[in-house]
């Protein structure tokens, strides 16, 4: 199933979707969950069958009637990111900065991304000027954890996958390098797109073979496959698992493909008015604008 | 006034404290905050008024009958760090891995360190034998925000402040620098010790002239005072707010003088069994255990 944030009033609320598209609202359906977080520690093998008994007989509304939400408006924490975690990203980030990006990587980047509030698909990201010179896109598989998981074996660490999204980790190149440490040039206000939905893990039993792609004003930027990942979705929660635990709604970006504007000679970095779509197969599109 | 968090039963709960010693605990006292992060939010000029009334009249027990958990258990949002922000350390660091530490540094380094559970005062740090072989200790002035700040000028950012604590940025030197960013090693389980309190702002109006130190079986490894900060504090949350809303509860750890494990040669890490007290000047002192 699908689950989105929608805003039809003032508070923004749940619904789910099944293949028929239909979206049903979980609030005039029953189900008094505030916001996905809630759902998310809630979800086990009983909710997950009372949502699928909405299909086809809840209270619906059309899509296309109300706006979507990004599916965690406002994650709990941080949101976790793998760096360079595909291999022709690798040579084009070495390409912009080889101190920032180059040398000899045997192990995953991991770093963070602060999140006060996550844009949904349609929402503006803003672009900061004076600030920012070097505004990027990436896109990304999103994966939002159901669980609370510690060392965690690789080949269990999906069990505690809840869903997958798309996030487009927005980055200020010109913070993200200066600053060193990658964290400011990542975090700023609305740099975390995330949408239009969660897809549950049972929809998904492999992450690693999803088309993920990027189009700027409809021109295609990136076209890759999460099956060319350097570390594995299974792999990063295992590992990052080892030593921290991880509680469920933890959001992982799992790195982005080639084809962003630093990878352009010259970089191609958006300005304001341009329409970015991240794209990841059997999840959806996130549209995002970029404002002035 | 000094901000605890205490446990004498299951339950943690709030406690305040004046010059004269004894520690009111809140709900006794007709406060119904769960947590700190609830007083921080409610925090003003009455709740202040009512707190300071309690000093000589409310009911208090005494600080040894109580258990000091860190003051903020459970931060809402990873901690925000400053990373060499005193000038020997960035020496030290370099002398220990140019390739992770060195280079010109014109710029703030900003990294964040997730923090699920913090210890207090006197509990026990992990040492995570096979996955960590270099841990190090980091005495830092912590910093925590009272409210919601966006681009707020250095001459006003310390409005923002609610008040100061003792962190000790637990680090794994392999996991930091195999990494490349330096999240994943600062951010395992039990690597936030926080306390023994939060003094509220009012008692430190400059925050740039407090002594730091920590020792490590009684031995005196750093000895430093915040106004050798590259970085100031107002400077930091000015600079960190220009495109990032900083909210209420942020908590900012304003970096190490140098003195810590790896500045040695042959570096002296941490090994199960060390104490180490980490402590600022009018906040009080930090002790953890390192644990097997």
């Amino acid at each position: 199933m699908r689950l989105y944030t929608i805003l039809r009033r003032e508070t923004p609320e749940l619904a789910v979707s099944f293949e028929e598209g239909a979206l049903y609202p979980l609030a005039e359906n029953g189900f008094a969950f505030a916001e996905m977080q809630q759902l998310i520690e809630a979800y086990d093998a009983d909710l997950r069958k009372r949502l699928d008994a909405l299909r086809g007989h809840g209270a619906a509304v059309s899509a296309d009637s109300v706006k979507l939400c990004a599916p965690i408006i406002r994650p709990r924490q941080d949101v976790i990111c793998l760096g360079i975690n595909y291999f022709e990203h690798a040579v084009e980030a070495a390409s912009f900065s080889e101190e920032a990006f180059g040398g000899e990587r045997p192990c995953t980047i991991y770093f963070s991304k602060r999140c006060g509030y996550a844009p949904g698909t349609g929402e503006t990201v803003p672009s900061y000027p004076g600030l920012v010179g070097s505004l990027d896109y990436e896109a990304e598989l999103g994966v939002v954890l159901g669980r609370a998981v510690r060392a965690v074996p690789r080949e269990r660490a999906l069990d505690a996958v809840f869903g997958y999204t798309v996030i487009n980790d927005i980055s200020a190149r010109d913070l993200q390098t200066r600053h060193k440490q990658w964290y400011l040039g990542k975090s700023l206000d609305g740099f975390t797109p995330m949408g239009p939905c969660i897809v549950t893990a049972d929809e998904i039993p492999d992450p690693q073979c999803l088309a993920i792609s990027s189009r700027v004003n409809g021109e295609l930027r990136q076209s890759s496959n999460t099956s060319l990942q350097i570390q594995t979705v299974a792999g990063a929660i295992s590992e990052l698992s080892q030593g921290m635990t991880l509680l469920p709604g933890t959001i992982i970006a799992t790195g982005t493909p080639s084809g962003v504007g630093m990878g352009f000679q010259p970089p191609r970095f958006l300005k304001p008015g341009d329409e970015v779509i991240c794209e990841v197969e059997r999840i959806g599109a996130l549209r995002s604008i970029i404002g002035r």
